[in-house]
């Protein structure tokens, strides 16, 4: 495999830093981007992990510089042209790029992972999801609040805040992202979206509830699907237990399940309480948990790169 | 109005502190009582806080000396000739008792007091709901679990743990009470079941996955509902505003809705993020939040005593 040199844009960021970590442990030998045209030249790829306004503008000049751009932020994701790629679910359409390829938001990456193997052999008819998400989605800045609160709240001093409307610490809000008319937060239009996207699904019904939680790192995801064929939970968690980037951690009488502090730092999507969802009769009842900055985000975007690498493509 | 003599059993435990505050807060005369038949005497309603055993075992000995329980344990509840009340939803069913009344699960009371009003004018026929859970449901050992974790936590020093079988403290856990054979805890089939015989809707189709936050008082729960016949959020809105017991909080934009550290403390059911199921063409989604001391459990008994004092019953 060719040596490629990579830059990262918004190193500094949670997600960014997370990036460097990983690219650091696959022995990636990796360069610097700036903030201009200028400084993409002799890149072959650049990760985006900057805002919305910042990959709207430099992204196309990055890509007409001649590098590859993987974007994490929300600039590009719903654009026709520009695919939206998790290498377990849609790899193929990773080679249709044009000089942007974007990677979906941290809640869809987990949750299409998770069903992606169960849809290709019983397709998913409706989906409903209701998520516990952690602060590092939001930045280091809500990182640093949730710390800061918990030890005012350990001090019994007064509890401050600045990143979210209300205090997060020993509370739960249901607000990510900013309110439509249709009720629907935008992190919850985006696991509509983005779903439908990826698994090229655009008929699949899909209804979200997103919640954030108390918790540093891991997202973790009630999930209910209805099947177009009756499907046991032992055949569910056969397929999974086969399928890429997926781990079943599923005996709940042992105490066995995924947990936001057992999945951290790790890889994997973990799925368990895999169990027949009563309320109907083609249902199927999981737990889906995940790092959101490692799979969510920064683990993605280096695992399409790798896919284009090991096809030639980069 | 006459006077009738109370007793507290169990009142050193969470929900029995809540409600000598209630009583107290009602101008309530409040008795003892002890653990045996003789201290029942005199007494014309027992409120059992106890554990399920002690409930089993008492409660019929409690009746039998001429006092009416009403119990808070999860001992009597299924029990077909014992009436599970939640006042707002099914008062008529009180009457009905031959010396004990139970109450609900404290994530049960709350659902059905949001969905009643909604089930009365258009009957629901599906109800998925995935719980935010807080601690004192658990028992005050646990509230001291989070507070001691949280500590632990703010010191850097190491976690330590005894009644979760995880840390809970920047954590989430899918776990509450024990697991069946079909995958499902004890909490997620109270859900089910309870639901059922309060709103005597014994085909209510009901999934639950039921989660522990780290949160002291305050249970929270995504709600999913499927009805009979279309009808849109506004008409659910005005419907709850006028539903007693139920408190609508809903201007997501201006970061208003319910939420554990606002609902703690409040006797109401909170209702917010009403919006259509974009999943299903007859679905409503929301969002509910209720105290669970209160409501969840000390509350909901007093009312149900004070509804048979008011008729003259009591």
């Amino acid at each position: 495999m060719k040596k490629i040199n990579i830059g990262v844009l918004g190193a500094t960021g949670a997600v960014g830093q997370t990036f460097l970590g990983i690219l650091e442990e696959r022995n990636t030998p990796v360069g610097e981007a700036g903030d201009g045209e200028e400084s993409f030249k002799g890149l072959d790829l650049v990760l985006f992990c900057a805002n919305d306004n910042v990959s709207r503008e430099l992204a196309p000049l990055a890509a007409r510089s001649g590098a590859l751009v993987i974007d994490k932020s929300n600039a590009w994701r719903m654009t026709p042209e520009v695919p939206l790629v998790v290498p377990e679910v849609n790899p193929e359409d990773a080679r249709l790029h044009d000089g942007i390829i974007a990677g979906p938001n941290c809640s869809t990456t987990q949750l299409v992972v998770a069903l992606w193997p169960i849809h290709r052999v019983n397709p998913i008819t409706r989906i409903i999801v209701d998520s516990y998400q952690a602060v590092s989605g939001t930045g280091a800045a809500a990182v640093q609040e949730l710390r800061d609160q918990t030890h005012q709240w350990a001090e019994d001093a007064d509890v401050t805040r600045s990143v979210y409307p209300h205090q997060i610490v020993m509370n739960v809000l249901p607000e990510i992202g900013s309110f439509g008319d249709n009720g629907y937060c935008s992190e919850e239009m985006k696991l509509v979206n983005e779903t439908r996207k990826i698994m090229h699904a655009p008929d699949i019904a899909l209804s979200a509830t997103t919640v954030r939680v108390p918790v540093e790192v891991g997202h973790s995801e009630a999930v209910h699907v209805e099947l177009s064929r009756p499907m046991s939970p032992g055949e569910v968690r056969e397929v999974l237990s086969e399928a890429p980037g997926v781990c079943v951690v599923d005996d709940p009488a042992r105490s066995m399940y995924p947990f936001p502090l057992q999945g951290a730092g790790r890889d994997e999507v973990f799925v368990g309480r895999i169990r027949a969802d009563m309320s109907h009769p083609q249902g199927i009842a999981m737990w889906v948990v995940s790092d959101n900055l490692r799979k969510g985000a920064a683990l993605n975007a280096i695992q399409v790169a790798e896919l284009l690498m090991a096809e030639g493509l980069l």
